[in-house]
């Protein structure tokens, strides 16, 4: 392990925590002076000195790393400087908020930074601007983050978590300052910056405030789905925006790489995109689903135009894991819950902001059973498995393969570990618990629905989940890996 | 294909189902004659006669076929084979009982001949003598018919679902004819019917009579679950019984040829089987965690005695896919829910009675995933994967892998479908319903709890439970190739 290099990268990391923690004390300075939110200034204030002083300390440590990344490197910066900055994110919530207690903060914020959008805060209403600015912008910067790191610098490295969304072959190791890099983070950059100014617009245009619509916008973009109200988007009441927020979680879910290349015209790629083309099949068919299982079990008059959109946006919503809701559709049918659980399964596509298995691991998955299915009576056929328009290597779906089993032992695992925590809870809302976290959802069924929360969780669930939240969003491997004691031996 | 080799293989397993209607209906002669069971003696002559006509026109048609299996041959064998045997094995249930539908019939006989257990039948006893001796030996063939057909032959021929209880290679095709096939069914067989007699013998011991002797000795050694009583075993109240009723169970999920190997004072065996250790490693810790659980909940004056019997008992009913109930556990805590249905996926050990994916399945998928996650930073490390004593070459590793992953793929869309099927069912009821019949289990939880049966399910639903109980049984390739157009081809 190159210890400079991950000291450097960690100092970054918390330098944006601090940055962040800047913006929301000058919020706080301007609208949360009132009494009852004296603690916001302070709390801010707080958090910011630790944060900046972190950050600078890190620099120190890491003045001499130079910008070489190995894989090792790589996902050891990811998996610490998400657990780092969860647990420095969760100082503005301990401090400002009396009566959460530390593994609430820290779940808080895991959830901010994780985009998964679960809370263990009630009366939302209720908060300061500058804590409402700093979960949505934790969960902007996460977003942010995950396509920065997984499509830019890990892709390049073809590193643990196999890497589809990437057209160039995998290096030994990336040079941060090589144009090819820093063209990729860039054309990032502009995308993620130009949707949201887009988004914040039209959410603006569609009634909300702006404070709101920035708020929304950035847990939208990054499929995060915290929200300023406890009714989730339900309490708005604005069919415009309702439709506007379905478009925008759509695209959050979608590969950024295949957005970039749309933008440029090269509509081949929309063509040769089996996992976008997939990814709407999906979501059609599942809406369609939904809406007919809810209008043939909504009595005499259904109104078929607030159905569609309902069924329309839970789907999109949990596919795409940004976890807001425009109905407790916890009180739908069980099987819509079923259906809904298979989608925060699946997620997204890679390369977006969306969390699950993803959809194109799906279809490898699927493909290689197909496969071995025949190879059990025709041991010698050899078929080229082709998917977005290349063929992959037999390690390449080596390792689809093994992720999905890895993953399916999580869910197994996890579902145990929950249900021990929580020796009481329904076994609907333990499973639901476990994915939602582990998919970086947000809210569950029954006693994690949309109506609930997970504040009454025990401190270790709430520890536990935040682990799982942080697993699922490094797509295991980071987080995993930081288990290995060999991974931290000096060279 | 080859047909006259399927044709004759169809019509030994026809003949074998026609002996046991003969004995049923020998039974039903001399004990069911009186009024309420009128319906036995003909409804066991037609079945009687139906069955041995299919027997000997499979048997003309086979005439020409020699004694050499091919994996094709021996995979549609299997499949088709279940398959028809479960539809003719149905109508008895169909004829003797008025109030059972077809799809009820074809599941109950489904679940017989797979060793599943679930049943659509209430008031057991007052069903004809003939007829529990048919759902008995039913089990008890199934079970043989597995373990001769998954150890002797398809380990032969390596084939599908991939063999680690073979020591030898595998080969392209198995000639029936040859001593080492031979062989290794006969001791099968002389296992088998050996274990039959002492299991008889110290039922009866216990206090049963030998009728019901007999039954239980039948459905617990093929981990099939059937009893002659509504209440399971909990009926007796006989802790004695229970304690022998868990040896024999436990027994029945223990790899036979493992069994053969300690009865020729092979101590060795024991010590280098991963399996066998890693099972009952699982069975004690398993039982002592709901041990604690239920002690736990259960006032101030717990029954230690009563509660390490009940625990241990659905502890290695559930792991060995047996399904009997010594109490409702459905009353229990959600969490020992959790526990049990894990134990449900897991299963009992390859080459046994037992069904789930087999705890060999899931130390060697652990052991890859470990594997995976250590290259994910050290990409030129390549380790030597031990198991048993012998290391898995990398098409082995796949090959059990890629189970994994079509298992993880049907537990998926098999929840989604019965999800739709039934509609108002609860998730847990979903749920277990799909893996209690996929797995040969027998009860699930909720709708389809110990308590309740699978009576109330819509016909598809039984229906597609049934390919399901086949689907699990089989392990999956054998039912699933018969979907390929291009098996059924004329080489
Ligand atoms: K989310
Ligand atoms: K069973």
């Amino acid at each position: 392990m190159n210890y400079a290099i991950l000291f450097k990268l960690q100092g970054f990391i918390m330098g944006a925590i601090a940055f962040a923690f800047a913006l929301s004390l000058g919020i706080a300075m301007v609208y949360d002076t009132h009494s009852t939110h004296e603690l916001a200034v302070t709390g801010f204030g707080v958090s910011f000195l630790v944060a900046a002083c972190l950050s600078g300390g890190f620099l120190l440590l890491g003045r001499t790393g130079d910008n070489t990344l190995f894989r090792k490197e790589a996902l050891a910066t990811i998996g610490t400087g998400w657990l780092l900055a969860s647990l420095v994110g969760a100082i503005p919530y301990f401090l400002i908020l009396p009566d959460v207690s530390f593994s609430g903060a820290f779940f808080e914020s895991a959830s901010g930074l994780t985009t998964t959008g679960a809370s263990v805060l009630s009366d939302l209403e209720t908060l300061p601007r500058s804590l409402h600015f700093w979960r949505a912008i934790s969960q902007w910067m996460g977003g942010l983050g995950v396509v920065v790191f997984f499509v830019a610098v890990l892709s390049f490295l073809g590193a643990g978590a196999k890497v589809l969304y990437s057209r160039e072959s995998s290096a030994q190791a990336a040079d941060l300052n090589t144009s090819r890099v820093q063209d990729g983070v860039l054309h990032l950059l502009y995308l993620y910056f130009g949707l949201s100014v887009i988004c914040t617009v039209v959410y603006w245009i569609c009634g909300l405030g702006w404070f709101e619509a920035i708020i929304h916008m950035f847990t939208t973009l990054s499929t995060g789905g915290f929200s300023t109200r406890s009714g989730s988007i339900a309490d708005f009441a604005n069919p415009a925006l309702e439709w506007a927020i379905i478009v925008f979680m759509a695209i959050g879910g979608t590969s950024f790489l295949l957005i970039i290349e749309l933008l440029r015209r090269n509509w081949k790629a929309l063509k040769t995109s089996t996992e976008f083309k997939a990814y709407v099949v999906l979501i059609l068919s599942f809406s369609l689903l939904i809406f007919i299982f809810l209008v043939t079990h909504s009595g005499d008059n259904p109104d078929s135009h607030g159905l569609i959109r309902a069924a329309t946006f839970q789907v999109i919503s949990i596919m795409t894991t940004t976890g807001f809701a425009t109905v407790d559709f916890d009180l739908w049918l069980p099987v819509t819950h079923i259906l809904l659980l298979a989608l925060m399964f699946i997620g997204g596509c890679s390369g977006s902001t969306a969390g699950g298995t993803k959809v194109i691991r799906f279809i490898v998955a699927l493909k290689v059973s197909g496969q071995h299915i025949e190879k059990a009576y025709r041991s010698r056929v050899v078929r080229a498995l082709k998917v977005n328009g290349k063929s992959l290597s037999l390690g390449e779906q080596e390792s689809i393969v093994v992720y999905v089993v890895i993953l399916s032992l999580i869910v197994f695992s996890g579902t145990v570990i929950v249900s021990f925590l929580e020796p009481n809870m329904s076994f609907e809302g333990i499973v639901s618990a476990m994915a939602a976290c582990l998919f970086n959802i947000g809210p569950g069924f029954a006693e994690v629905g949309p109506s609930h929360n997970f504040a009454g969780l025990h401190a270790y669930s709430q520890i536990f989940l935040s682990f799982l939240m942080i697993m699922g969003r490094l797509e295991l491997f980071a987080l995993l890996v930081l288990f290995s004691p060999s991974l931290w031996k000096r060279f």
